[in-house]
């Protein structure tokens, strides 16, 4: 039975790709193809029967796809929507997945077919590791799904996106713009990865192994990161980034100056504050 | 069957304390007393059978103890010995818990009569909730204890607290001496609490639930604490401390200055740097 009564392209079949394709096949869409750039990727995927058929050229999935699901490194998707402007089957649904949006929105929106709907998406789900190997059809279960609509976006077009989402296991979906989702993705995101690795790369004094809590552990784990990937965030969302670190510094500074002033009681209502903020996330 | 041939008597029946009983109770010592300021925590304890017998005064229990296991907080631990030093008995064993050695050591030997045998200790397990009843007999499964050795200690009695503490379910133990316990833990237990509370306490723009990954999660997850106890650790161990956030200080530095310059191959290898040592951290 036909869940999805639409051919889907998912384009980069790594760890947020493959894991779409797991979690859409489940769904029984008309067709569901693969694209990449790497020929055993495609095998591999076409033999695992995660998708119908993979391809090394886009022009023949694009041109029947009613839905495209870009899932590749930001700036690799600026430059796969630009150069197969041409392939874009009429009407269709473009999104992707890319963990900043400002910048990727507005430079899409730049040059796009008048006729197509980009409809930027971004899943709160991920792991320290990359590739299909890791993918996972339960990964997207439980995280929140961002969409970033603008004024060109088609309502129901939206409501298609955010249909698909839910399906594949998404708990919610926020909407917000594309400024406000590189202003928040700077805090909750890419600050985190940031303090793991400043901390992990400032401890290189000891054989830490035989000392480590799970506190130390929890602060780095997401210092394992795919450094190509980041480092592409973090420059095309340095204004952000730079004032949330700057806020950071100013928030630990606090805490600094009460340890050199033995002001207890300042201490101990900075980590009440802390932990009451704590106690009140999910 | 004894398999502990001692009359023991832990001292405060909190996390630390109550799963030291739990764990202890089960390889049925001679004798397994507990003391504490709180009589209904007494009772709860004497109720669910995790002590023979508790105590609001210490000196019965005390008098009659081959080991004592003290699980307060590090300046109670010192005002403690020094408030009961007669009560002990000859030859004892007595232990701690604290998070800070070096000072505690040091004022403890400057008093402690010279048939006593002090033996610090630091289990490096723990949780972000406070009280006998969140502890657990399994709690120090696969932790590792820190012992810190003086020149003062009888090495058969620092065998026995090391046979004791492997038994109930530390996977290993590990000797220092006070000051480096000290210089360690500021880097891979207080520094990671000092940034989680900064994080967290940094991020109050934002209604972050419904944007936060796994990373900020983790990120924040220590921040939740135990104020009091933890104003007392980094005030005694201050020294060290801000050593260790002004390393990572300018450790945050060198990333924010490659993303300020847009430096990406410093960046990535800044972040190759970290996930390295990551995959090689247990």
């Amino acid at each position: 039975m036909i869940e999805l009564d639409f051919n889907i392209t998912i384009v980069g079949l790594g760890l947020i790709g493959g894991s779409f394709a797991m979690a859409l096949k489940e769904l029984n869409p008309k067709n569901l193809w693969g694209v990449d750039i790497d020929e055993d990727i495609i095998k591999t995927a076409e033999e695992t029967g995660i998708i119908d058929k993979g391809y090394l050229k886009p022009q023949a999935p694009l041109e029947n796809s009613d839905i495209v699901i870009i899932c590749i490194y930001p700036n690799m998707t600026i430059k796969f929507i630009r150069d197969n402007m041409n392939c874009f089957k009429t009407g269709a649904i473009i999104t992707d997945t890319a963990g900043i949006k400002d910048k990727l929105v507005r430079e899409i929106n730049s040059f796009l077919r008048e006729d197509l709907d980009f409809i930027a998406g971004h899943p709160m789900a991920g792991r320290e590791y990359k590739g299909l190997e890791f993918a996972s059809k339960d990964m997207f279960a439980d995280a929140s799904y961002i969409i970033t609509p603008t004024y060109r976006n088609n309502k129901e077009n939206i409501d298609i996106v955010e249909d698909i989402v839910k399906k594949i296991g998404f708990r919610d979906v926020v909407k917000i713009s594309p400024e406000e989702h590189d202003k928040i993705m700077a805090l909750t995101s890419q600050l985190p990865h940031i303090i793991a690795t400043a901390l992990i790369n400032g401890s290189n004094e000891y054989d830490i192994n035989r000392f480590i809590a799970g506190s130390f552990k929890d602060a780095t784990r997401v210092a394992r990161i795919n450094s190509q990937l980041w480092t592409e965030l973090l420059i095309d969302n340095r204004k952000n980034i730079l004032a949330q670190i700057e806020n950071f510094e100013y928030s630990l500074r606090e805490i600094k100056r009460a340890i050199i002033s033995n002001e207890r009681e300042t201490l101990k209502s900075i980590f009440d504050k802390g932990s009451l903020r704590r106690e009140g996330m999910l």
